[in-house]
């Protein structure tokens, strides 16, 4: 059993116990402290455990082990820390990115440049993180601001305090050169300028998405004196030299700050992407003094204020709040704000990067934060908008100041449609039509997978995407719901030509059905089309000895035999099981292709009783809430109810996908609270709630309030809603009935009521 | 009358006389003694008149009036001064690209950062620039090492000494945001390090090519102590303030070095792409010292080294030899040796920018380069297949470390099989097809002037490039040819199929000729097709006001009325008479199609009598030795003979065109010597040397000599030719002839002869 599945409610009880006592920004019970950075860093989660403000560019944390992991943390007590770097992502899978100017505390005088220690007394709070490194009996402490890190180091009394500087490190090196998704050492550069401080850089290009070059400089100073120092080249030591220019090999610094006074070393180190003067800059900016205390709490007030958003029910279960805050918490990390720091363009627009990738966050992570910050979705959305007038393209992933790169959609595409359809102000439009018209018509060239949509080609002159290009079924899947939004944001404007192209377009997805294909009940797939037109039952894997193999594809299928890179699948990280039921945008005529209603709840059975259903992957998202349009919104929330407690609980395994910056997490906030965004349309799916009680304080000074009526676990049921007191029959809701602000009341019951079997969800819009 | 057209070789006769007794390297009349930086300065050339080492790094020199020509320099000598920036191009056309880190040395204790004066006493020398500022009544002389720029100013006796340090500084600037071909400000930073040095940085987007962000750090150490100082940022002045970081403004210093003591101040100021420590380690590296006249004639022995390899006939006249050495200089500027200061990857080959463009210099400036330095030209393709393995595609043009942008062609194509069928070494073919391929088959994508092939897409489906794309005309033309360079690589590495396909591709000029055409007696044109195989008399330039103007197309149309942007006209700078003729593979087939031999010969006398020929411009470059196709290689000879004399000479005004690198002035050299190349195929032309006598002393060893009999004034005429004394009845030698040493002995007469007549020059390669 992994070490960290005990449970952490008993723990955050007592933590919020003692943080009441000496935070006074604590004192009742601020709804960061049921934060756990811990949940999702076990399993599949890949969640960064250290601390960070919301949206913050800097979030130093441990990295253990080998360096290899993607959030540089590592849940098994037995991987020992190697070190706390100041830059990382999180919740993300694929190669490492990242993992920048790390930093180790350790005691004694060798001049040793690998240091790691085993750890013990980890412990994870809301901007805080501390760790007992056991080889040298040091407790490392961590907090941040927006862009400059805080260490706290405390060493045992009388012995050597050393720490060791090391702008070569990075996360995800591998032995092989240019190996694919790792990332590749460029340079990196030491000086230490005075005897209190040190600056640098490293610049390390590729990872996961293949990025160009980028360069991270740093500004680091102690409070102490730095008493002898050695840096080194390569992995040659240079006792006393005070200087190390980039020659293309890794350099750093062990400093030594004597073995009297105080037991305790700070550091700040500001991050720049701009330049080592700039990280100083941010150190004087947003760090003038050395309390750590102050730092942390600053932090944390930070976060209450977008935590404040969003009261649930004072009387939901620790569980409950843990879970629910946390998911906030996740939602809140990335992308990161470097607004100020774009080393590529000046711009009156905000910056943001690490958007990674949209094709996951695009559900649920920009509709939760366009309710709980319209205003930071704006300056997203304008930062992308930026991103496509400087660099030719929006990114659908971006990552290191560098698009790239694409899963399948190009997805800006539906953020940007969810902004104009939810109204969001202060957004060029025009120019956002023409960037999804770009995506849509200038197929991205070179380079398929970096930006805009590969396959193009294909899909204009054939309406579909062709096996002759990997990931042929979701390209196409996605193509046509991005049209659908392209469509929407044409319509708006007055677009009539682009508006009746484009809402064609979104039938693309039919042009890969395969209406007589029967499997395991179901009838009619989405299944792979050669570029002359016919369905393939069987697909080339390899050619060897001129002999070619094949392999049969079914709907089941979601990985290739070896030989093929697993991302040239026909499907993306999915099954056709999956795949023929994401189509966002026309789920009635799902339905009518899959023999009718009855028809289709069992298609939706079959899925979830037989394991094909994939909790831990975005293109699943909106399928438990497909019922809705079945006339049976009670057998949704029945499944999200089931999904939720089978696969998430507060525990650090507690996110059964990777996290993907929020998007499972702000998955999960959605459904707690009882209503389900389907983004890129202006709608809501209403279900049981999994809170008694939620309210929304808007931006706006409206309250949206979410209450209940016999909440209890027997009454699972809705039996009746009421919108502002007035009944609703239908189970979904507009934008504008929140934002409005209001009141929606579910009464509840212990069987399933005729509630949402008449008026069903949106269908796609008509000419 | 511009100022710089008095005779530059009176000059040049005074300087070597003086030289002769300072410079020990120039004792014996070095060939560097006559070459003169300012040939090309004046009307079209743009040529950059500072100081330089072969493929130098760096090139500090003035920038004068606005700070928007090309060179940073400008003739008139009414325009100011403005300072010497460290880094520029030479001969370039379109929007400036660098002028960097710009020092202006001024007298006086006032802050301002707007420093201009006037000039006189303009010196430009091998590696040596001088001026007067007549303002101040200081000397500023420079010169430099690759990497590293030495400037020393001599001010007035017991004035205050002051040097403005200015990295906010760049050419080409524009009011308006993001103007086409305008470089952009990014940001800026400097830091006075200590009371005799500064150091920090420029980053620039834009220019010419488009690009991304570049970044060029700079570290100066003067020789005198700074007394006081003011940084500014913005306009804002800081008196005292040693740091300006980086804000996205501009930022710069005023120093100020008393009014005592030495009236001299010198300044060494290294450049990195990588980093300030880096540019540090330069200086260190490069001018351990102090001496000027050390760093002068260092920088002339390395010049030497190359000139050396090349001797003309010692009693040719000055004007000659400097027309000759000039021309060689001007080969050896660019593209600029970056080796270690790539900051985009590490790799252990060697890195070379600033390719301005290939399809400038393909034809003249890398063959001349192969035959006086082939170690330098496989350098040179090593970095352009280690560009095409990191940044995905070969570039054309590539500048800043961004490829980016194309005129044309693919025409790395054409250096590659220069190198293939010219038997350079140590470069991996098999990737150089993999390469080549790349632009055959894979469309650029979004951004079709960056890089590859823009309108591939109709070029491989309809044969040719149609109206749907600018520059329809030259890119068929030019892929053409690139076709036939893939194809000659492929046959030579045995992949027949390869081999097969692209010499069937090289003759798709032949879709684009319109063989009824007449115009002013020829026949048979290159003009433009649309998508469904029409040819166009006249063309859409503009759509207002609900009504569609065209004008007529004819084969002298070189430029579209208004409302089109220039750049996308049917032939980029040229017109369907030039074009029609810019077939380096298949001549006998133009001639063919012209109407056989005498038509062919009337068709050249036309172009060049009715002044459609265009001296200035590359793609006219192999014309005045078609006639060699139709037996008439005195024709040949006649023609050069009339272009040199009527468009070259040794004043500032002495290039016709851009130089563009290097182009026009190797073209030059090899026409002077009697031989000109077919850049791509391995043989060239021979016809009447306008120098009696060169000797080419190669790397291998051998020498390879080109003598005359009879040569004057009068026998212009080749009688016969020997090659290592057996008669040679054909005009044309190959490259194998030459690297195996020997000697050509052309005998002149003052009538033609029959010499050419019978065996043509190479046609196309046939299966």
């Amino acid at each position: 059993m992994p070490k960290r599945l005990f449970p952490t409610c008993f723990i955050l009880i007592l933590w919020i116990s003692v943080c009441c006592l000496i935070q006074p920004v604590f004192a009742q019970q601020a709804n960061g402290t049921y934060v756990d950075p811990m949940i999702g860093s076990q399993g599949l989660g890949h969640i960064f455990v250290g601390p960070s403000l919301p949206f913050g560019m800097v979030k130093p944390g441990p990295d253990c082990g080998d360096g290899g992991s993607n959030s540089g943390y590592k849940p098994d007590m037995a991987e020992p820390v190697i070190g706390f770097s100041q830059v990382h992502i999180s919740g993300t899978g694929g190669g490492p990115k990242y993992g920048n100017i790390q930093l180790m505390p350790f005691s004694g005088n060798e001049d040793v440049i690998d240091q790691r220690s085993p750890r013990d007394q980890e412990t994870a709070k809301l901007n805080y993180y501390s760790v007992l490194l056991k080889k040298y009996q040091i407790k490392a402490e961590l907090t941040t601001t927006s862009k400059v890190a805080f260490h706290r180091y405390t060493y045992q009394s009388n012995v050597s305090k050393a720490i060791k500087v090391d702008p070569g490190f990075f996360l995800g090196e591998k032995p092989i050169p240019d190996y694919r998704e790792a990332q590749q050492f460029v340079g990196s550069e030491i000086e230490i300028t005075s005897d209190t401080s040190v600056s640098g850089y490293t610049r390390i290009r590729g990872g996961w998405n293949n990025g160009a070059a980028y360069t991270v400089f740093f500004y680091a100073v102690f409070d102490h004196s730095i008493k002898s120092l050695t840096t080194w080249k390569g992995r040659k030591l240079f006792p006393g030299t005070v200087k190390q220019a980039d020659s293309g090999e890794k350099t750093g610094a062990l400093l030594f700050f004597g073995d009297r006074g105080s037991e305790t070393v700070q550091v700040k180190i500001g991050i720049s992407y701009i330049s080592s003067l700039k990280a100083e800059q941010n150190v004087a900016a947003e760090i003038p003094g050395w309390s750590f205390d102050k730092v942390l709490n600053d932090g944390r007030v930070k976060w209450e204020k977008e935590f404040k958003k969003l009261e649930i029910d004072p009387a939901a279960t620790i569980e409950q709040k843990i879970m629910f805050y946390t998911a906030l918490y996740h939602t809140m990390l990335m992308p990161v704000d470097r607004t100020g720091e774009n080393p590529l363009w000046t711009t009156d627009q905000p910056y943001y990067d690490d958007f990674y990738a949209i094709w996951d966050t695009f559900r649920t992570s920009s509709p939760l934060l366009t309710l709980l910050s319209p205003s930071r979705q704006t300056e997203i959305v304008n930062a992308l908008l930026n991103i496509y007038q400087h660099d030719g393209y929006l990114p659908d992933a971006r990552s290191g100041n560098f698009n790239g790169r694409t899963q399948g959609g190009s997805n800006a595409e539906v953020v940007i449609a969810d902004a104009y359809v939810k109204g969001l102000k202060g957004i060029n439009y025009e120019q956002a039509l023409s960037a999804m018209l770009k995506d849509a018509t200038v197929p991205p060239g070179g380079n398929e997978e970096k930006e805009g949509r590969g396959g193009l080609t294909d899909y204009n002159n054939l309406g579909y995407v062709s096996l002759n290009n990997v990931r042929a079924g979701n390209r196409t899947v996605d193509y046509a719901y991005d049209d659908y939004c392209i469509a929407e944001l044409a319509r708006g404007l007055n677009k009539d030509a682009e508006y009746k192209q484009y809402l064609k377009q979104a039938d693309n997805w039919q042009n890969l059905w395969r209406g007589d294909y029967k499997h395991h009940g179901a009838v009619g797939f989405i299944m792979p089309k050669d570029a002359s037109g016919h369905f393939l039952d069987s697909m080339v894997y390899a050619d060897a000895n001129a002999k070619v193999s094949y392999f049969n594809y079914t709907p089941l299928t979601n990985e290739y035999p070896k030989y093929r890179c697993w991302w040239c699948c026909f499907f993306y990280e999915g099954s056709s099981w999956e795949y023929s039921l994401s189509i966002p945008h026309d789920i009635p005529e799902v339905i009518q292709r899959s023999g009718g209603t009855r028809a289709f709840i069992n298609r939706l059975d079959t899925l979830f009783a037989n394991g094909y259903y994939n909790v831990a992957n975005e293109p699943s998202f909106l399928t438990p809430c497909l019922y809705h349009w079945a006339g049976r919104p009670d057998l949704s929330g029945e499944r999200v109810r089931q999904i939720v407690s089978h696969n998430y609980n507060s525990s650090a395994a507690g996110i059964p996908g990777n996290d993907d910056s929020g998007a499972m997490s702000s998955w999960l906030a959605f459904h707690m609270m009882g209503f389900y965004p389907n983004a890129g349309q202006d709608y809501y799916l209403l279900h049981a709630p999994l809170l008694k009680q939620s309210i929304l304080h808007q931006d706006n000074g409206t309250d949206f309030k979410i209450s209940t009526i016999n909440f209890s676990d027997k009454n699972r049921f809705v039996k009746s809603v009421t919108l502002n007191k007035k009944p609703l029959k239908r189970a979904w809701i507009t934008h504008e009935d929140i934002i409005k602000g209001g009141e929606l009341v579910f009464e509840m019951d212990a069987k399933p009521s005729d509630w949402g079997t008449n008026e069903l969800p949106p269908a796609k819009l008509k000419l």
